[in-house]
Parts: structure tokens; sequence; C-alpha cells
């Protein structure tokens, strides 16, 4: 199925490789266009206009409306096309994997991000996404290599027991938590410690699904 | 309308507040207990037990589910009680309000939270809730108050010949940005600057609100 919309996107980037992933559990197909974010083409003029924060992945809908943040791309692609559903079935299971995505993203994505962009020589006054400078502080690098690691603990413990994050179905919080931790193994060289048996099993399960492989 | 759910919280927090405001909009009640956060009460083995990062608001369901995180309590709210809808009125405007409302928490929130957290000496090694200890960073409760001064001109900008965040509609974003900037005031001391007109009218308009006059 091709929606009418435009995906504004860098697929080797971790926040766009959401969408690509959500996209492909979902079978939809949206036109997409290219952003050099390499080249610094986020903060050129004609994509500039359209997102807030100069960052991909950007949906911009047919009346024109920008779409910049991820899960508010994913929850309107859910309600555009509810099947096979992937933020949860009923209301009860819509909050917990609200909630989960959350937790992911504050304490697993931001940790790496923060180790990520405080320390590569390529992103010296990018510390944040957005239009302004922001310098790096690598006291905040070392913080968010740390609190990677607690992440990955947690992580570890929560799946106990489960096959999927959320409990016994797939949902986005795989996806992101898949990105995050495949992210974390180039972006800050942390790559899942031996002994968390949970956190690897799970990552080898869901690395493996016919979608995901063949979207990576 | 009296609902069979428990409210952990603590009036005073900015977190907190999100919630009461949004309880206060929608005509619900909820059944509340306080945990004492200036006492610590939050790490104590009877709360923590219920709550991944010892924060209140915590939304514990009647199965037992605990939902730790302000938007997917709101979400929650608002699919069980859809009417006045603060979470938009269609897909289009969901997506609206979910992605602003997302901006608002890591480009404002996160900013004061910062700017706060790390420099407080009540929170010495506390600059991230959690279970585990985090050390303050000066540098970071600088950019943090650097950043929510960049935070406020956006919105000024946004807010232009709007009456609310999202357009002609109140919405979740509007709590959210009146808690931040409520919370900035006395957090991080940074007040509207007086050029921000759009900002401080619209401030006045929602403050004055009797929901949030009578909830505050």
């Amino acid at each position: 199925m091709i929606m009418a919309m435009k995906l504004f996107t860098y697929p080797q980037a971790p926040s766009p490789r959401r969408i690509h992933l959500f996209l492909a559990e979902k079978g939809m197909e949206i036109e997409q266009y290219i952003v050099d974010i390499r080249a610094g083409e986020q903060h050129g003029e004609g994509f500039a206009g359209k997102s807030r924060q100069h960052t991909v992945p950007l949906l911009e809908l047919d009346d024109g409306t920008c779409l910049g943040e991820s899960m508010a791309i994913c929850r309107y692609l859910e309600e555009i096309q509810p099947d096979p559903p992937l933020l949860g079935r009923d209301a009860r299971e819509r909050a917990v994997v609200n909630e989960l995505d959350h937790w992911l993203e504050i304490n697993g994505l931001l940790a790496v991000m923060d180790g990520f962009r405080n320390a590569v020589p390529g992103l010296k006054d990018r510390a944040l996404p957005g239009p302004r400078p922001v310098p790096q502080i690598p006291e905040l690098a070392e913080r968010g290599r740390r609190c990677y690691g607690y992440f990955m603990h947690d992580l570890d413990r929560l799946l106990a027991g489960r096959e999927f994050l959320a409990g016994d179905y797939f949902s986005v919080a795989d996806i992101t938590a898949l990105v995050i931790v495949d992210f974390a193994s180039w972006g800050i060289k942390a790559r899942i410690p031996i002994e968390l048996q949970h956190l690897s099993d799970w990552h080898r399960r869901v690395s493996a699904r016919p979608t995901i492989a063949t979207c990576s």
C-alpha cells in the first residue's frame, strides 16, 4: 500500500530507522526523500522550513502538516492503518507500550545520544539537535555511557521470562529498543555484556524477524 | 466521576501537576496517595516496587498495572473518558498535539530539569531521577538555563496569532507548557522576558481558565 505522504529520511541514522522498521512491520510504503545529514542538508533552507528541530525523520501529510517526532509519526500511521497493531491492542496495552517506549527513549536513547553527540569530533558544536550551536560537555558523554550501561541491565531484567518487551506480543517498544541497542554498538561502542542473557536472546530473536532482517 | 484507580502523587512537583490539571479539565477524580518526595518516600520499599524510575505521578490501574509516565497516563485517561478531548479531535490533530507535547518535553521540560537538578544542593547525587546516584554537572545546569531561554523564544514565535499551542483548541500541550513555564519561574528563576508578548499573553490566558485557576 503506497500512501500519498512524503517521508524525509536518512535511513542509516537511528531515529529514521525506527520509522523504516515500523513501516516494514506494517507492510506500508511511503515516498521517500533523502536528507543528507552528513552534508548538513537538514540545516538548509529547503528542509529547515519544514522541521522545528532540523531533524529526520519528518513526515509531511497531504495538507502540508509536518510531523518531526518519531512516536507522533508511528502513532499517526497506526491510526490510518491499524493492522497489525504495533502500539497495543486495547487501552491497557496501549498505555503499557506508551510507558515503555517513553522509558526507552528517555533512559536509553537519550543516554546513547549524550554519549555520542558530546564525544564525536564531527558534532563539536552540535551536542543537541536543533538550529542553534550547543557545545559538547565531555562529562556528559561519560555520564551517557555510564547510564546506558545501567539501562542495559534494567532492560535485561525486564526481559526475563518475556518474549517481547511488552509481554507476549511484538510492539513498537521492541523496535525502539532494537534501534537503541544497535546504535549504541557503533555510536558509543557499547555492546551487550555476555552476562545479560535475556537481552542477548531477545536481540537475536527480534533481529531475525523477516521484516527486520530484510529492512536493516 | 470517581474512577477506581489510584494516583500516587506530590501535587507541588511539576510532573504530577500535569496530571492534576488534566484531571481538572476532564472533570475526573481519582483516589490520591501522597508520596512525600521531599522526605525521599519515592525510594522507599512500598513505592519503589511499583515505579521503574521512583517518580511520581504514578497511576495504578485496577489490575495492578502501574503507569509512571505522564503522557501514558494522560493518554489512558483520554481513552477511558474521551470528553472533553485534550489530545486532539481527529488523527491529524492528535498527531500535531503529540508532536508538540514531545517537543515541549524534550526541549522545555528537560532543559529546566537539567538547570534545576544539576544546581540544587538537595539533589547533589540526584541529577537524574531513578534508583541510582547520578552526580551533578554544573556545566549542564548552565546549558539547561541557556536552552530554556531559546525554548521560550521558540514558544513565543509559535504562539503568534494563536489562541492555544495547537491552534484554536485547548489541548494537553497547553497544560504541559504551562507546567514548564511555572516550574522554570521558581526552579531556575527564569521568568518570561517582557518582550515575549505572545507567550506572556498566552500564559495569562491559560492561567485564568477556571479549571486551572482553582486547581493550581
